[in-house]
């Protein structure tokens, strides 16, 4: 059966999350349900495979998932189709490319990119509700920064992981957190751009929740050092709401889109 | 009674316009409804006056009205107490300040700026469904900025005004249109920026919507300024819809709000 790769968009706000649930929208669901339209493999029940499995209200502008059809289709055909069938959710598919029978959206990903919005202000955010996680004050973004680079590099991330984390270890690469300072109106907006191999189950709404502690002053940048060596989950600081959280994109060997996904 | 100026963002999806109407939701409405809660002028039917009066479906981002109350605020009370009546409705005092008695959001303002953003391409867009014109074919830029230099300065603008334009006259200086070109994923973003000391009622859409078909191909540049010397509404191209509109600035001769808003 041929194997295609998808690019995906989508708002994360009306689903349960990326992960098929009974009873609860869900980003996957959608997808397949669309899928079930052309497919009669999805029809039947087939499933497809996803980069990274985004929580309840996190959004995507660069998950990719790959699905096995019952019959060739011309790649532009099988986007223009499902977007067609997606409607009127807030699901895309932005590409739409033939792969071989051993990429594996999952497992051939070798680097997962994330970005984190923070909106800082005081009147109530109106177009981007929903799609950052807001606060009152402004943060020192150079606090923010330093206790980042705590957390580059191998390291034991049990404090920056959910208890509910399946990871058979807490032991990941951090390869990059960027942080950018947006001036906006009567405000500012701080972006996070993470960057790893994989991430554990709230890894990054840990970091950034703990960051923003930083950037209020309520933490030194040292004491992130500290937390992290506690591998204690206690020592965390508050993990921040989904609603600023965004898959970007996920690296490949080769990338199967042919394109910069920054 | 002391005279307060607000800065004002919205998202006009819910709208049906700035203007309060009877048994219509109104940007204006909602925050005299908000007003209401403070002061006893308002609840007994004062209303306030805005630089721009926007169509259903358009934004605000730097929109400027004033109200006159009956007692002193602390600028920065009122605006936090406004947005908390404000409340759920996606509209946001971004400042509040105490002006002259002679200030008057609309008659003292000496310059409009609205931005338009079109995006172009084939997937739908999800987060900034309600918040862009889509279409689907990518736009020569350097065509559509040809076009737009034939409007620039002053002309009778009756091809680009609604025949239910209220203005006494058509003739208007047009300051600037820039644009600007963006990658997004798998597509393109225009946008355009708009500078004139007022505007008449559809003009920003129905520039906008020239120049599209410019930009698609399917006008020359040079018949922007047929259909501009015409002064004749039939000339005009589609008017583009509201979503991608955004009043994002107001000038005046003293910045009320001693800020830059870009």
């Amino acid at each position: 059966m041929p194997r295609y790769a998808l690019l995906i968009e989508y708002d994360g706000t009306p689903f349960a999350g990326w992960q098929a649930q009974a009873d609860q929208p869900s980003v996957q669901g959608a997808i397949e349900t669309a899928l079930a339209r052309l497919d009669a493999g999805f029809a039947a029940g087939a499933r497809i495979a996803a980069a990274g499995r985004t929580d309840a209200g996190v959004h995507g502008t660069g998950q990719v998932a790959h699905a096995d059809l019952q019959r060739d289709w011309d790649p532009f055909r099988l986007s223009e189709a499902l977007n067609w069938h997606l409607k009127p959710a807030p699901v895309a598919i932005l590409a739409a490319v033939r792969v071989e029978d051993d990429f594996h959206a999952r497992f051939s990903a070798h680097e997962r990119r994330y970005v984190f919005r923070l909106t800082s202000r005081r009147a109530p955010v109106t177009h981007d509700r929903g799609r950052v996680w807001q606060v009152l004050n402004p943060l020192d973004a150079d606090a923010m920064r330093q206790g980042a680079a705590h957390l580059i590099g191998l390291h034991d991330f049990t404090t920056f992981r959910s208890t509910m984390c399946q990871s058979n270890s807490p032991v990941k690469t951090l390869d990059e957190i960027r942080i950018e300072e947006h001036q906006i109106p009567q405000g500012r907006e701080y972006r996070f751009y993470l960057r790893a191999r994989s991430f554990l189950h709230n890894q990054v709404r840990s970091i950034v929740g703990t960051l923003e502690r930083v950037g209020a002053g309520s933490w030194s940048p040292d004491r992130v050092a500290d937390a992290l060596a506690a591998r204690d989950r206690a020592s965390c600081g508050p993990v921040c709401p989904p609603q600023g959280l965004y898959l970007s994109g996920v690296g490949y060997p080769q990338d199967p889109f042919g394109i910069d996904r920054a």
